[in-house]
């Protein structure tokens, strides 16, 4: 990828200030741009990072008037925020042109695969799956039998779907997420051991959903775990058979939800949070890292602590709890004083 | 996989009342079937759902008597419960037919296979590797040098199973999870470095042990980090070098076990937990999700917390937490109260 | 690997007493140790063993003097423990002996390799991407378009290498991590829904760096995730867009850093700790397992609980929390004694 700035101008319908034949190779903060970087200047308290920058062009409103004087190009914009937007997904649909067939590959002759498909070399599509227009498989995918992609859908490599997984479209999978596996089930039986419960359910992914890298989602005892429309997961997260996300929710990273728990819609959950099965969370819950959630939660409310209270609760409880020591020297001192005037009283 | 009512009820030894032709290709739970959903009665907490169901056929014990009319048919049965969880290993085991060497995969000339296994595409098998009958190795895994796997063994796409790694018999490894890869262990050297120590040891995999999605157990230093028969490991787990996992103990998703601790036999460990290095932990130890164990734990206890406590007084301790501004209000209006007796004794 | 007690004393300049031609086969603790099994003596603390152990041989000092009847052959060295450890990493080199392109494996053309370079089956080289010499690659592995490795990096099965991912040389990658996976950004827009932030930065790993298996390490929303020299993450690490580790700082399984935080030079953070975004965490700051922080932390600090307090602090607030219900009858009963003063008061 190299433009020159008058190029970049012309995409952005914006005007050029200084060398229009400058060369531009990378996206970059102003903050850490080097010769060639393409940066963007938006909100004023970082306009003294122009003045020693030492990127190529820099993308400005066209209302910016400089205090000083000024080395790189600048390109002169309604909004240089969404200019710079704009941009960067020119750049990430630039990544997003493999089609075909590599060598290697392993397709079930029952697999059905829609128009303008990439499979990557070394992944494995199974007996009966059907996979939309413009799916994107990278290397090392297993998806397995009777699974169904939507169209547009992307999957990195080493993602695993086990059989009868439904995905929707627009959605992207990064590497190794586990989609499917068995649900952890086991029933004891009388001798201290475990028989396996048999995990015959799938798991649903709708539209929109963006899945991050080590995901794993188990698959339905009976019936279907859901993931709704929009949710975006982030890395490392487990979610157990049968629990059911909300429309738009997002999760932050290593966080796990026990089995058969239901999530609202527009929740926002932290990292590392950790959600007890067979729970009812509530819409536009926000859950706070770290946190411990053992009860069900209403609608538009904010949790934080493991137990998890409400927020502003948890925050005046830690206010004490570092006082502790204070507050127990306090009582002690406190004793003491009524000590010595029940003492007084008994003298008199 | 499709069947008519009457079939069902021969394999289940059952009675059928209604349609004996209706077809049946999914099992649901009964609040959430539909056409073509076998479920089941067995709580009468759940009896109402029956009257409303979508299911073509609900199996029922036999001694159930509807108040009203049914729509779906019926399989009458000696326990419900038991009939549904068998037709659920049924069709377990109907997964259960893979065999043969796809092709696409490598396989060591020197490693030993047994009767009826199936290796599927893209799967290594490293140089004397050896696997006993009936052994299912999907696409996508590594089997490392020397390794061994029992018969019955099920290693699902993208295992890592480093050299020299012991695997017993009837296994579950899910997709991802990773076996034998180098403890982490550094000794520092004198400029504020590290020098890896190396990791010569193995991993050794009783029988019956069931290991989730993405869980990863490091080898040994020297000797062997043990996981013993019919433990039940949740996905995203972390067994450090050494540890030594009991018989038939359980634990839950994303839980972190340190280097060289013990763990007894029949304990059952929370999702989330942590324990940390070269402790003992007794047998039938309960801990509580997101708990942290830092000291050695006796047999038949039940600990929550970080710092895990004995669990009953950690939920005590927690009850005070939450009034800890309650607490300290009370203190203050009580030294407040005592300080105008003082004074009015010093007005005396 | 088989040796005779008189060939390791050759390598170590030791001297033999007992049988010179027993065999050894294993490295093994002097506690654990079998026939075949060669042990070290170096902890007086442990010589009891000595006289039980199963041990073909035993590596102890030269001044050591047994008080009883000795079974193994003894091996006599300057340092039994530098001896054992010389031992150990012979053994580690000599696993480090694959060179040359396994069949099934697929390299782009532009791809360019160094001189010894191993690559397994099914791993899969893109465009433009540089090896330098004695890279080793197990089976498959992704290493995507324009990645650069430096020499005698080993990349073990399953890591996946997202495009223009920089690497240094001796560094070791361990099963299933993830490096460059697109960072977790995304921006609401009007309708409760979110578009995703394109992430067009990469992930710079130097030199000397080990990353545990099922580690994921985001690329920068622009510019760059760094992890500086001699870093030592350990496994299912979870490392956001835009973070920067400084050189030497080890972290152990399960943690978490959010985006944009910037950690020191040289620091120790336990398991399962999080870390919230847009932090500066100094030098040699050690944090200890399940911390959650909050903050900014200067160098030189040792950090404790979530929200993480100074570990000193938090410690002696949780011994008070331990004693909180003993506390508050403390409070309860003065209570009562200052109403009994009271009301003495007024009856007076």
């Amino acid at each position: 990828m190299e433009f020159s700035a008058i190029e970049i101008a012309g995409i952005l319908h914006g005007e050029v200030q200084g060398d229009p034949n400058v060369r531009i190779d990378k996206l970059t903060k102003i903050e850490e741009a080097q010769t060639g970087s393409l940066s963007f200047l938006a909100n004023p308290k970082y306009s003294h990072y122009l003045y020693h920058t030492r990127a190529s062009a820099v993308i400005v409103n066209r209302t910016f008037v400089p205090e000083k004087a000024v080395t790189p190009t600048l390109i002169r914009v309604d909004d240089a925020y969404r200019a710079f937007s704009e941009l960067l997904k020119c750049y990430d649909r630039s990544a997003a042109d493999r089609v075909g067939i590599e060598k290697h590959s392993f397709i079930a002759r029952s697999a059905r695969l829609g128009d303008s498909v990439y499979i990557g070399a070394f992944s494995y599509v199974g007996a009966h799956v059907k996979l939309a227009d413009r799916v994107r498989i990278y290397p090392h995918v297993y998806v397995g039998n009777g699974v169904e992609i939507g169209s547009d859908t992307v999957i990195f490599p080493g993602v695993r779907i086990y059989f009868n997984t439904r995905i929707g479209k627009r959605c992207t999978l990064h590497s190794n997420a586990v989609i499917g596996a068995d649900g952890f089930g086991f029933a004891p039986n009388g001798e201290n051991h475990y028989d396996k419960i048999p995990q015959t359910g799938n798991v649903v992914v709708e539209d929109f959903v963006e899945i991050g890298s080590g995901t794993t989602i188990d698959r339905a005892t009976l019936g279907s775990t859901v993931i709704r429309t929009g949710v975006k997961l982030d890395n490392q997260i487990q979610i157990a058979h049968n629990v059911d996300l909300g429309s738009h929710t997002v999760i932050a990273a290593q966080t796990g939800i026990a089995g058969s728990t239901k999530v609202g819609e527009n929740c926002m959950i932290g990292g590392q949070v950790g959600i007890v099965g067979h729970l009812n969370i509530g819409d536009r819950v926000r859950i706070a890292a770290q946190s411990g959630v053992t009860s069900d939660l209403p609608d538009d409310t904010t949790w934080f602590g493991s137990p998890a209270m409400a927020a502003k609760a948890y925050r005046k409880s830690f206010v004490y709890f570092r006082k502790l020591p204070e507050v127990v020297k306090c009582l002690e001192s406190l004793e003491k004083r009524v000590g010595e005037m029940e003492r007084g009283k008994d003298v008199r």
